[in-house]
């Protein structure tokens, strides 16, 4: 057994995961809604409790979640970007033995229902085509750093994708394609840098209008890809103009064509099968910067 | 250990389950795709496999994926419940051996992309708000019936719900409430009874908006729902008039007001928090039929 | 919109599901654990809830839950069985509205953690090799029924399995196999029929020993399975001559060999694919009665 | 839209994950398995396939794919890390354009079966007590480092735990408690630094062994634990005599005592209930080195 002396510690880190809340906002008759689930996560300025069995300077994560909830109800939820840094700022101002805090929220994406055209005042439908999330951090005597994002949203196109022209030797099976179906998940995280003064809501709606316009190209005729690569890069571009560091994570999933000629049928790319069921093919990461 | 003789097989059902793939139709440039999974289920007039270990009259898993393949590709998928007919039908006329097919059809939400209002030529979303389904089977020398349906479909009204009057004993801790969030997951499936010639999407859009409508009353004002069980009866009341059965499935979610009293706070119903997370507090399950 | 007067209510069933709890008991300082997750599901003799919205028979879910949490903390959980069989009856008896009522009862397998062979007084480890449940259901004036199961139940054999002489036609691509890998994931549940003075704990262990040996044969040679069938068969025949009626349904994953001929090599079974990541490719459900 | 020459490459990683496959040993009639999933990551020494479209280095990840099974059946699957080192090492020698490889392997936790504790010869169970996995990765020039670990592991002792003395302000509820349940999910990885002749299974199986006895303390009385962090803390020196670095994850779930005055019945801490169905309450990450 090792001795605590000859011990250092590299990060040790703690907090609530998954405090779900709904907070109700009320305009007369009118009802919004935001559900949120937000992590927020610690590191103290010492490990007492981890080295010694000192809990002295240990913040509960029940009174973390405490926090959580009555933030919500005594600031609202403007924007999931302004929560995570109020409670960025709650921490940072209230506890002096916390060295660095980080809060992650994601929105449960309820959308107003409509009937024949007419917003309902209080009913709500879940519409998860691309998950809103955000994180906000910051060390003791740091800046306030805002990322933000999307997440599981799930786009096709079935023509307009190839991959030729890749590296070839003895292991090499993969036949050259140049019609594809192209289909993946997409996760987008970038940094706003310094928390500013930005239209938060404003920015999101575009960057997730440029995301699918840079994967879907032109709706009259589409943008060739030659690789998942070059289609994650065609993303970035359209949102480096906005942002300073962007991040895309594409898992994709592969349609193989199904062979039928032992069937008897020729099959013009009509019937194809996801090679993997729900499980990535190919995990794609590309974290750039504009320079 | 028990002798064959002695024992009667009262069920003996076997099928290829996740049959997934996407069937593509092209109309000039524009694509149109239906990506589905499907089930296929037979009951043999025999059971010498499971009793004798004798495999003549089986046909193999494989052979009906392959066979719920090539109808794909000869028939395409004009709707989904005319999809399960076809194969329900191939399987009864094909194989003299097989005393009862059902088939069950899910289909993937893709919906076509649009930019500023354009639709796009072969790009599309995945929008899983209330997910398709459609169930036919058939038994030998019987009619073949057509089942369809709607599932993953969440729901909230964040007002206009309660429940009071209940019966009280004991064991009752639950206080009356006549102003809670009502939010549930819908599963609606329905009877079109014998196969005939529906106009099945047309239906299937108009009961979907029969159920929205159902849940969450007029727009400008709701309706109020007494209970879980009444909110189920509206919708069924709604549905009864275009169809012969219905069973709605409705696993609720409990959203308790959190008491911020012994944090020094009155939350009026402004922070609530899913006392189950993710998973459903109520089931309830309700079967009607139109005397 | 159909009348009220004009439907027909043929199931109106409610619930509470996953009643999840731990009971601790305690024999001197050596501890015992028993954590379950309980549904109980209720049909009332009547639907005027659902109907006119009166609630005044109904049995609120949360009740439903307190009632589970007190006879628990009352009456231990001697066994799971008679644990499901003490909430029935106590519907069944404290209810007079109540019609039917069912529990199922699954246990979280935590097992004693030994150290050096030394079993610890108050550590345990999860091990989910096969989860134990069982259902007890009573209408009112009928008898009390109790069936128990295994589930998750993971299993493999790495030869004598094959599939051959099975029927054939022009869609069948399925080589025959007369040496490959049987691995699936089994659900067996059976009857103890009416609630009698059963040692369900023995009772289940040694059905569970018996699927074990059924399935894969004498520990030195075993035994060949000529289909899923077959083996269905003979875990059946194994376990009929201890209960009456016993349902199994087994999910398979299909591994096939993998060719290396293309990158030239002699694949001698060696290196084998699911063919479905984590998803059953057959389905296959028997329900066998002792004549 | 940005442009390409404004743009700085962070991070450009790609490759296959999830390549599932069982590889199997035979000596005699006796039959061995290793289930593995693989994922092999890459970094190439440029990025012109995402910069310009330019393919030419790109190993597709089918080819990642048909080397990892290659290497299976012509090395087999001495021990997890071995494989682990013998992907990165062809990788790195093989492909000048690789600056970096990283491969994640984990295993698949089948047990062969015994009957009446003889072991069966190609019979086998799976048994999810905690899943093996290990990491190898290399840049280019570096050292090859060597990860292995154990994720998934399920542990709880109903006595000697206990939170007390911890920070308070206005937002704290937590009450001290000097006897609660403690329960979670653990994940430890460690590093064995640069890759030398390790017995990786002997180590692998000695550090378990460890991590039970840590967290568990003496089997005829326990330890008591202070704080979640100091039981993380007693299992990280139980194992830093072993290896160099160590990260230990804990999920925890919260058992709550059951209030049950309102029901007239004092609960002796026998009835608990997890706070969140699944979900951890808290995360804690201590990353620790031996000095």
């Amino acid at each position: 057994m090792a001795h605590i002396k000859d011990v250092e510690v590299l990060n040790c880190e703690y907090g609530k995961n998954t405090i779900k809340f709904l907070r109700l906002h009320r305009e007369g008759k009118k009802h919004f809604v935001k559900e949120v689930e937000v992590c927020t996560h610690l590191r103290l300025t010492s490990c007492h409790e981890y080295l010694d069995g000192n809990n002295s300077a240990v913040i509960p994560t029940d009174t973390i979640k405490n926090i959580v909830l009555v933030l919500a109800k005594k600031n609202g939820i403007a924007t999931l970007e302004q929560f995570a840094i109020d409670i960025c700022q709650h921490f940072m101002t209230t506890f002096c033995q916390v060295a660095y805090v980080k809060t992650y929220v994601q929105e449960v994406p309820w959308q107003r229902l409509h009937e024949n055209g007419i917003p309902h005042i209080h009913s709500f439908i879940c519409v998860p085509n691309g998950i809103r999330f955000c994180e906000a951090e910051q060390c003791r005597n740091g800046p306030l750093i805002v990322f933000a994002g999307i997440k599981d949203l799930k786009l096709m196109k079935t023509t307009q994708s190839g991959f030729e022209g890749f590296y070839k030797n003895e292991h090499t099976t993969l036949p050259e394609r140049n019609d594809r179906i192209l289909c993946g998940e997409l996760f987008c995280k970038w940094s706003y840098g310094e928390c500013k003064d930005f239209d938060f809501d404003c920015i999101w709606n575009k960057i997730r209008e440029c995301i699918l316009e840079a994967f879907a190209g032109p709706p009259d005729c589409g943008e060739y890809s030659p690789s998942y690569q070059k289609t994650v890069n065609s993303i970035q571009m359209h949102i480096l103009s906005k942002v300073q560091v962007i991040e895309v994570v594409l898992n994709n999933t592969f349609y193989n064509v199904v062979d039928m000629k032992n069937l008897g049928l020729t099959n013009d790319k009509e019937v194809s099968k996801c090679s993997k069921h729900n499980l990535p093919g190919l995990s794609l990461k590309i974290l750039s910067l504009k320079a």
